[in-house]
C-alpha cells in the first residue's frame, strides 16, 4: 500500500479522532475510498477500537431519489440513526464516483432529504467526527488534474506537522476574541457583524483533514454589508460562481450569482435560518494554493474568507438553525480582515506571520 | 446498467425479501458490488422503504486481523448490533476483491471473531435477510472463468422464475417431512440420520440467491455411518478437498482431508457443537452445472447433496449450538437419498422429476 496512504489513516485515527481502546468507530467511504478504508480499519484495530464501514457514493444517493417518491424521501432511516448513535467516532472518507451524478436531482428533493436526515446530522456532529478526501479520478478531473498529480495535491495540504499548525491557528483564535466584531472588506465587500459571545474555533484537523481555518457563528441579526465571492463551488452537482449577497439585519436582501442563480435561490428560501449567515470564517492552510471545487480544500484556502448560509455550530455558541450550510469562498489577496480596532489580516500576511517576522 | 443487474435487484427485494413500505433495510455490499447496492437502493426506494449501505471486503477483514490484538478481537462491535437489530431486512452482496486475501490467517483467530460477533449474526438470522453475488473478477478467477462468462454463469442460476422453482422445492420438502429419517447413500457414504420432529427446509430464494435447495437439521447425536465429500471449497481463504467424515451418536469421531487437514482441525475443534453435522441437504438448481468454489453455489448444485458441521438453523428446529456452520457438498449422480422406505432421489433424478415423467 502506498506509503501515504498508510500516514493519512494514522492522522485521521490518532491526530483527528483521537480513538482510544474500546471506542465504536464508524468509517463511511465510498468505494472509491476502499483503500483508505483499509488502511484506516487497521488503525482504529491497533487502537483497540472496533469498527463499522458504511458505504456512500452520489450514485447511491441519486437512485435513492429516483426510486423514491415523495413521501418516501420522507421516511426517517431509524436504521441510520441507531449506528450513528451507538458510535463514538465518524469518519467520512469522500471519494465521489462522479461529482456530477446529482446534476438532474430537483433541488427541492435535496432539501426534503436534508430534513428527514436532519436529526442524524445532529446526533453526527456531537460524536468525534472527522471529514477527509482519498484522492480519485472523479475529484482528480474536477480539480483539473491528473489522478497523480491530485494524489500530490491532497497528501501535501494533509500530511503535514498538525502541532505546529494547530499552535499557529489558536494564537488566531486568542486575537480575534478580545473583540466583539468581525468585518471583511475587499474588492465589492465590506462585511460587519458582531460576534459578541460567540467562539471562534480553530479547526486544526479535529473535523476536517486537512483543515487550516478559523470560524465563528455571527450573531444572528447582526450581519450587514455586501459581499462578493469569487471561487466557484458546487451544490447539488451544479457549480455557482459569483454569488453577490446583500445583507441587512443578519438577512439576506439581495442576491445574485453569475451562474447557478436558481440553485442559489432554492438555498436560500430552505427555511428562515438559509436566509442567514450561520458561519463566518478565515482560510488558513498555505500548503492549498489552488481551489478545486471541493469545499473540504476551498474553504481553507490561504489568504480567502468564507461565509455559509444556514445552519450555525453549536460549538460556536451559534443559534442559526436551518436545514442547509453552504459555504461560499472569497479570495482575499487584496483584502483586509478587521476584528474591532485591529487589522488580522491584511493583504497576504496573518497577524500571526506579521508578528513572527517583525 | 446492464438490465440483467436491475432484474437481479427486483428479484432481491420483490421476491427474496419482500421489501414493503416503512421497512428498514441494510444492504451490505463489497465495493466491487458498487452496481448492485445502485440497483438495489432503488428498488428498495421504489417500494417505499430506507436502505443504508455497509461497505465488506476481504481487505477490510484482513485489516482488521492486521491491527487487533487477541483482546480488541474479542471488543464486541455494539454499533454493528445497533444498526442490525434496527433494521427489518438485511441483504448481503457479495462480490470479493480477493478470495485469497485471509488466506494467511491463524485459523483460531477467525474462530475468536466469531465467537465475538455470533450474537450479531442470530439477531440477523431473525430478520428477513438474502445473501446474493454480484459478479466480479475475483469470482470468475476461482471459478476459472472469464467475467463475461461468470456473468452469464451467475445469471443463468439467477434469473429465473423463482415462482416455479419454488412450487418444486415445497413438493420434495413435503415428501421429506413424511417420514422420520433420512439417508444419504453413494461412493464411500452411508450416512443415516434422525429427523423426527425437525423441519425440512424448502429454500426457494428467500434467503439465498440463487438457491435451489431443500435443508434440514439431523437430531443431534442421532447421526451415524460415514460419509465423503468429493467438490472442493474454500475456508478461511484455502481450498478445503476431499473430506472424510465417520460419524457416531451424532459426533465426528474420525476425520480426514486430501487438502487442509489443518483448517478441517480448527474447525472441528472450534467447540463442542463443531464435531455435529447441524444441517444435512439436498442440492436442486439444474442451472448450476459445475462448482465454482463459492458455497452460495455450490451447495445448490443439482445432483448433491451437503451437510454442515457446526451451527444448526432455528428454523428446522435445530439444537445444535455452534460459532461455526461450514458447508461441505458431495455429488451424488451415483447415489440415492432415501427417507424412510422411499427414494427421494435416485442416481439422477428427484421424486418430483420421477413423479411428473411417470
Amino acid at each position: 500500500m502506498d506509503t501515504r496512504i498508510e500516514h493519512h489513516a494514522r492522522i485521521l485515527v490518532q491526530w483527528c479522532t483521537e480513538v482510544k481502546k474500546g471506542d465504536m468507530v464508524v468509517i463511511s467511504a465510498s468505494p472509491d475510498a476502499h483503500d483508505l478504508a483499509v488502511a484506516v480499519t487497521r488503525e482504529v484495530a491497533k487502537a483497540g477500537a472496533a469498527s463499522v464501514v458504511l458505504m456512500a457514493s452520489e450514485e447511491i444517493t441519486r437512485a435513492l431519489y429516483d426510486g423514491a417518491d415523495d413521501e418516501t424521501l420522507k421516511l426517517y432511516p431509524r436504521h441510520q440513526e441507531a449506528v450513528i448513535q451507538a458510535c463514538d467516532v465518524y469518519l467520512m472518507l469522500n471519494a465521489p464516483v462522479n461529482t456530477r451524478a446529482l446534476a438532474a436531482v430537483d433541488p427541492k428533493r435535496v432539501v426534503t432529504m436534508s430534513r428527514t436526515t436532519q436529526k442524524i446530522s445532529d446526533i453526527r456532529l456531537s460524536k468525534r467526527w472527522c471529514l477527509t478526501v482519498h484522492p480519485c479520478r472523479a475529484l482528480a478531473q474536477q480539480a483539473n488534474m491528473s489522478l497523480e498529480e491530485y494524489q500530490d495535491f491532497v497528501y501535501g495540504a494533509t500530511l503535514i506537522d498538525w502541532k505546529v499548525e494547530s499552535k499557529n491557528l489558536y494564537a488566531m483564535k486568542e486575537h480575534l476574541e478580545k473583540h466583539n466584531d468581525v468585518r471583511f472588506v475587499g474588492p465589492e465587500t465590506d462585511l460587519i457583524a458582531s460576534t459578541a459571545g460567540r467562539i471562534w474555533v480553530a479547526s486544526d484537523g479535529k473535523h476536517n483533514m486537512p483543515s487550516g481555518e478559523v470560524f465563528t457563528a455571527p450573531v444572528d441579526n447582526s450581519v450587514e454589508g455586501k459581499v462578493y465571492f469569487d471561487i466557484p463551488f458546487l451544490q447539488q452537482g451544479k457549480v455557482i460562481e459569483g454569488v453577490r449577497l446583500k445583507l441587512s439585519k443578519g438577512e439576506v436582501v439581495d442576491y445574485s450569482a453569475e451562474k447557478g442563480q436558481e440553485t442559489l435561490k432554492s438555498i436560500i428560501e430552505t427555511d428562515p435560518g438559509s436566509r442567514r449567515i450561520g458561519e463566518m470564517a478565515i482560510g488558513t492552510n498555505r500548503g492549498i494554493k489552488q481551489y478545486t471545487l471541493n469545499m473540504l480544500f476551498d474553504e481553507k484556502i490561504g489568504q480567502t474568507i468564507h461565509c455559509a448560509l444556514g445552519n450555525a455550530y453549536k460549538e460556536c455558541n451559534g443559534t442559526n438553525h436551518s436545514a442547509v450550510h453552504v459555504d461560499m469562498v472569497k479570495s482575499m489577496v487584496q483584502g483586509e480582515v478587521i476584528a474591532g480596532n485591529e487589522k488580522v489580516y491584511s493583504k497576504g500576511r496573518y497577524f500571526y506571520e506579521q508578528k513572527s517576522s517583525s
